[in-house]
């Protein structure tokens, strides 16, 4: 609390609501983002939304929890309607079990999905039932145990030590929500040869690049993490955007703008991947389309 | 004029729209709030919310007139449905002639209640067809008469000298909306005796805590004015968010937030109430609920 | 753009996003909106609002170059509908060929008028079978060519040098959207004589004196500039709202905002007509409705 | 008051004691700037040095009264010095009876001088044995009478009607501390013919574009008003010094300071002079040193 | 220390160099200035004068610990100049041993008076030869013991407990520089006909309304504490000083300034009570000259 | 010029005269200062002291040229006063002819000494009658021209290529003001056994290790370019204390505070050698003072 407040003497001189508004990261939560807001109000007797991921109690937004997960299989499902496909009736694999990975795998149930296959980072289950998504929450938001517990209360699910086997569980989609490198070329190949139709990244790089070259190659819809994951980024906005107005919206409505803004930036890429040369391939769509919208503003801003 | 300019020219520097916003109180109507606002403006070149109750031609929020009056309706309606009950069909008896008591009559009668008792400071009528709400607006907005003269035009109404008889106006349904204190122990046996099922308080704690415990202990429906009467410090907020998104809402859509508050400050009063197990008990619930949200904050805020 | 830093680098102690919100004019488009936004942000460090007419991909909103045209439709509609008319079947002429005049064309077109004469500073067109708009925009947005070139393609349209002329075609609604003062009091009353029940005022001041005065005379309906043309400035105060909230309308979103303020204004402006007691007088319902609003609001500030 | 106080709710914006600090003028003296003083410090909390001319309780200096007379003849003092001469044993002839011409006399008089004869709006008074500055000071300052009464208390002073006459008055020093063109090409000619050696002007422009080039012609020293009478500007910029160190100086020291000013100035005009060809020119040389200071500093601050 | 810079996290935004410059008190010495200091440095980025007794590190002054001593002593002699006396030769009873006494004993010795006795809270020492300050120093300053020690050294040196005593001791001047009410309406009686000739309070109001009544009575010198102990209030105003012009004074300009400083508030004081019908009660001159001075400046700032 | 305003468009934010003053430094000289101070001005509508190292005709101060040279002997004559000796009739080494050089030599002999051998970068002269300072001014300050070019006019002066050979010319003080390094442990050794009494730094560091150690051994006069050239920074501050008063010190005030300043700095460093147990070293005792101040300030700050 000291540390956070001391931290905030300083920089309150350097945000704002209009300036800059940082969002805790690794290591600084709701709790540390609470602490760093008090001292704010105090020095400048503000009470206004210069940072995100507050408590709901004092200017927080709903569904900031689900926005990743939730985000990551509308983008998805925008990769696979341009493909007249969707997440009806399809496989789906979803490693890790945080965050992003539950709400991933709970929108992708509402989609229609069945979801087999989760993980920690000790090992994985199968579940050719489907995942129970109540075991999983019981499991890791309350008990706080390992994922190898569930097999105890669903008996035809089998456990497996070691995460990267996950990759190997046939699925028509493929979610990889863990973590960095989680999914290399070879488990990349494993899943193209299982007839994986597309994999949107909600962890951070979880695809060597090994593995992306794979999914390009074999032209399945890939969605790399720096479009696919945004729904974090994008509901800090939206938390703004409610502070500026004043007003909570109710979950609907940031769940509605969250799958808007995914929309928008599905296609986004997409129509930059096609007007540059590489139609489908949203790897570079994405880093066309963001480095446009920042250039062409830092253009129009003028040589400063 | 110039007591407002002076006293904004020092307080000028102690509030803004994201530090703290003052409104009219006993006093400081309308025409207070313009000349403030017009200081402000003028010392700081900016135009924006940082006053609640200002004219429409300058930031001022539809409904907020009929916001108190309306507010207590819609909270006693939702005390009702909680039982299965509604305003629909009940006869309603609403101390009081002012705002308050005038739209919470409106408000009432669209509910399909029926309003047969209305007061002002020297007595009250009776008019079991229905007390007819535009001569009372007539007499009260426009000609600002007392309230006997209604019995003139309605022959079949009675008026009867002193206000604390109107409790003994048989009714299931009572909104003391008229002063302080206006609802002892004995008026409050009386309306249980009466078969009264719901009181809630247009006015600032007009039941005697004689009166409270006596509804309490009934376990009719009581909704305290700390909750009840929250209608026009909720339309100041309302107003707060206009300002802030540089749109005016039409009258419907403040009305329908409005509502949507009241329902909300009824929910949270309502749990807290059975939480901290005094089920149905608002008077707990109301003082519960708001210090919980403050004390909460203040919490997550950190030590200052 | 040194200009437009260095204008900015003194301007931006006197603006502010509840300040004054200057927008571009004459040579002062969207290319020096964002320099001098630029310059604006670097000083101050805030990504705001203070300037309207900004690129889409820094705080521009949509609908801003339909604006103008579209709201002068919108007016007119209201003129014609509260004498139970409408644009549907109608025969209308527009002058001009600039933004105001082809958005005129596109949203009467919409609601089911004929567009059959249009111009340029150097003549105008007659299509008997309505001008076809994508022509018109291929040549003046596209090839920046004069618009006699219409006749090339489409056959049986006429050009005709000079662009008084244009007034004599038949119609039921003008639109005079070309410049200032390019209709006068014979042009008037042609108009008349021809049948016409509705001018609406796309361009400043088009109507001159003796125009408007064979126009209240001839008891049409007559939308003067100040009103009819508002629509631009109205989607200033649009893009403003939009900043304040940090969200985008769509286009359809802004549209309909864009419309309901036209619609208010017309009934401002039709109200304060009859108010002060010349019915249907636009001109007098428009002065006075602005002038009240301004005094109303001066007033109620106080004396400064 | 009311003013002042209304005119500086605006104004405290535009200045500071690093950016403009103005002083009073015509029809603004201690009082006005004491009313504006106390809206600065009210609004801002600051009590500072943003005005000059301020009272003594807060904040004023001492000697202001008297510096444009004393600075008029330091300066003089300098052009005498200049040709080996000084003031001691000289007669002189000022005009005027207000603090400039009173003030100019009692220091010329301190200085060893003689003042034979001052004037007021009327006419002037010639006394062979000097005029008695008490008496002066007891018409003009206390009694508020015409210069006139002077011969009633000193027999053998005379009298005369007009203003102009005073330059006909032998003197070895003029110094014109009246008003705007009292002397004329005529009266110049003849000061020189009288054997008139300097001429300071007290006034602002007192002579007349002829009155100037006889002096030059006659290369007597002519001190124009601009660098002459800078007294009183130059102790505004005491004052402001004052201020900044938080002291106050006794009246020696602010006259001691003023002296060093009145020296400077007369160097640096006379050296411009010289440097730019006119020797001795002090139009020229006050010119020339005013628009090379202010020359030089937009250079070194760069185009902007 | 938390509480210091938790207390300035607030105080902040009120004070300022040109604002209000707070200075400790009670409780408040060096070490909570310095942490005070610290966090106002911390949230504005300014090092400058906002507070008074800072640490001569960082903007302290000189002759702090000086200046209450030393200024009671300048205000005695000016009392003495006034009837033609002085402090030389004089024998001066100082009671209290802390920095006060010290240094009015110090400045008395400077000007040639011989101080006989002095006190602590448990005695009083009477020392013909006059009392060794040296000793004293040692005692209380460096060895924190009871001023009863000093006998031990000083065999001719008497002790006597209670401090009332001190005042029976003969002596031309009298310094009460211990307590409040330390010295009564019998004490001035002994001192009267004892032949004291003058009174200067270096304490706050240590003598009785009585007393007060007797010197005034008898009409011998004497200074209030409110005019006579105001050295070190001075010195903070020096210390703003220093700290405005970025100079750190020598000790002997400090106290040149402070001597000067006290002189004027005799003046002040000593032309108030004869002005004002009292010649020589400088309790009246003082309250009046005090008074005048803020009245005269809130009337020339006008009405708030 | 673009560069010196944008980068100050940048930082103008984090700087102030009471927060931090940059000056220049290498390759920002007036002319960028000015620049810099020009865009502060603009931006910021203040004129004040932001910066050192100002023109003239803005705010800067006098002497400022002078002082690292005057500052280094001020500095050495302290360092011989206290072995009861001075720079009257001492023979000088003066290395280098840059400003420092220049001004060192002039002061040394305004103080007594002469000056007998000076140097540029491609070799040094000797000239047993004194080094005439008017001949190397005009070569260096205005012709630009090599120090050989002296010889030409001083018949008996030899001129020497290479610098180093300056130490082998016998001195009883040395003042290295050329460069770095240019001083090595063989010329100590050389300068102690020559006779050498004092050395005294003008230029950063132009002593090694090597050398510095030979001196302290020796225990002649050392006084190293932390203390000994800080006449230039010194000098810095003087100026804000100018501009803080709003005054222009004369040329001998400044330079009469810069030999205070050194004086001090002498006797603090000289102080803190020997209350640390090494009398006579004023590198540790520089060090020690420079450290114990900060450290000193900091902890009366407490902790942030």
């Amino acid at each position: 609390m000291r540390f956070c407040q001391s931290f905030m003497s300083e920089l309150y001189r350097h945000i704002g609501a209009d300036t800059d508004v940082p969002a805790g990261d690794i290591g600084v939560g709701g709790r540390e983002v609470g602490y760093m807001f008090g001292q704010w109000k105090r020095l400048t007797k503000l009470f206004n939304g210069i940072l995100t991921g507050k408590g709901l109690d004092f200017g927080g937004s709903l569904a900031r929890t689900e926005a990743t997960g939730y985000g990551c299989v509308y983008f998805c499902e925008e990769m696979l309607k341009a493909k007249g496909n969707s997440f009806a009736g399809k496989t789906v694999v979803v490693s890790g079990s945080g965050n992003v990975a539950i709400y991933a795998h709970q929108k992708a149930a509402e989609l229609g999905a069945k979801v087999v296959a989760m993980s920690d980072s000790e090992g994985f289950i199968y579940d050719r039932h489907g995942v129970n998504l109540n075991t999983i929450k019981q499991l890791k938001e309350i008990e706080r145990k390992r994922i190898k517990e569930y097999v105890k209360e669903h008996k035809d699910a089998q456990y497996t030590e070691g995460c990267s086997g996950i990759w190997n569980v046939e699925c028509d989609i493929a979610l990889p929500s863990a973590t960095q490198n989680e999914l290399d070329g070879e488990a990349a190949k494993t899943l193209v040869k299982n007839g994986c139709i597309a994999v949107a990244e909600g962890a951070n790089m979880p695809s060597t690049p090994e593995a992306v070259k794979v999914f390009l190659n074999a032209k399945i819809c890939y969605g790399p993490g720096k479009a696919a994951n945004a729904g974090g980024v994008a509901t800090s906005g939206l938390e703004m955007a409610q502070n500026s107005q004043r007003l909570n919206w109710s979950f609907e409505e940031v769940d509605k703008k969250l799958r808007q803004i995914m929309v928008d930036i599905y296609t986004a890429s997409s129509r930059a991947a096609e007007e540059y040369g590489t139609p489908g391939n949203l790897v570079n769509g994405a880093n066309i389309a963001g480095f446009m919208k920042v250039a062409k503003a830092m253009m129009a801003h003028g040589i400063v």
